[in-house]
C-alpha cells in the first residue's frame, strides 16, 4: 500500500534509506535473551516479505538471491518485531531463533570472537560452544 | 603488531574482512541491558584506535572522518569488548553509555522506531521518550 498524503502516510519501505546496492544492514536480534545473532542485508522485497510472512528474510550477497533465514538448516527466525534506525540505514530484527543456533558454524550467534590481549597483542578468541554439528544442520554443503 | 607465524598469529585487523570502502559494519550494544544502540562504521584506524583507546570510534562516512563518539555530545561509549561475526564483516561493540543516550536525537537507542500494523498498512511508529534535548547535547549544530 503505498500512499502519499501529504508525506504523512508514505510507504514504509520508502523510509528506509537504501544504500547504493539497494540494500540495508540487518541487526538480528534474539528477542528474549537480547543476543545478537547475526548481521545480514536485506533488499527491498526482504524486507517486506519479512514482514509478511513473520520470519526474518534476508538478501544473500554471496549468493545474490532471497535468503530465507532457515531454509537449508531448520533454523528459522520467527520474527516479533521490527526496528528502523534514526537515519533510516540499518534495521533491527526482533527474533525467535528455533533451534537456538543462527550460526551456520553451529553457534547460537555469528560473533562467537572475541579481541581478547595476549603475549603478542590482541587476538580474536573463540569464546562459545558449538551447539550443533554443521554437517548435520545441513542436508546438502550449501553455507546459509 | 603484525606478524605472520604460518598464519596462526596474524593481525587481529587483517581478519577483519573490510568492504570494497574499507569499511566494516559495527553494532554497538549496551553489555549491561543487551540493548542494541547503534549501527555505524570503523575503517581499519577506527577499530584499532578503539581497541587502544577502550573507547568506540567509528568511521563517518557522511563526514568522512573519524568519529570518537561522543566527541560533540559527550556521550562517550566506553569498550568492553569487541566481537566478530563468523564471516568476518561484521563487528560488535560492547559498551557503556555514557549518559544513557546514543542518539543524537536525545533517545537510548537509534532504533527508536517500530513497525506497527495500521487501518493502512504497517508504519514506522516511534516507541520511545526523549531522554536529552538534542539542543543541549551539542555545543555547535553539528550533528554526530
Amino acid at each position: 500500500m503505498k500512499e502519499h498524503t501529504e508525506g504523512v502516510n508514505i510507504n514504509w519501505l520508502d523510509q528506509v534509506k537504501w544504500d547504493d546496492k539497494g540494500l540495508v544492514a540487518v541487526v538480528a536480534q534474539d528477542f528474549k535473551s537480547g543476543r545478537i545473532l547475526m548481521v545480514a542485508w536485506a533488499n527491498r522485497q526482504a524486507l517486506s516479505l519479512s514482514q509478511q510472512e513473520g520470519r526474518a528474510i534476508y538478501w544473500s550477497r554471496s549468493r545474490q538471491k532471497l535468503w530465507r533465514k532457515g531454509e537449508e538448516s531448520g533454523n528459522v527466525q520467527l520474527l516479533h518485531h521490527i526496528q528502523l534506525d534514526c537515519d533510516g540505514d540499518a534495521v533491527c530484527y526482533q527474533v525467535e531463533q528455533i533451534g537456538d543456533v543462527a550460526c551456520h558454524t553451529g553457534r547460537q550467534s555469528c560473533f562467537y570472537r572475541q579481541l581478547t590481549a595476549s603475549d603478542s597483542g590482541p587476538q580474536w578468541l573463540i569464546c562459545e560452544d558449538v551447539l550443533k554439528d554443521p554437517a548435520q544442520m545441513y542436508q546438502t554443503n550449501a553455507k546459509e
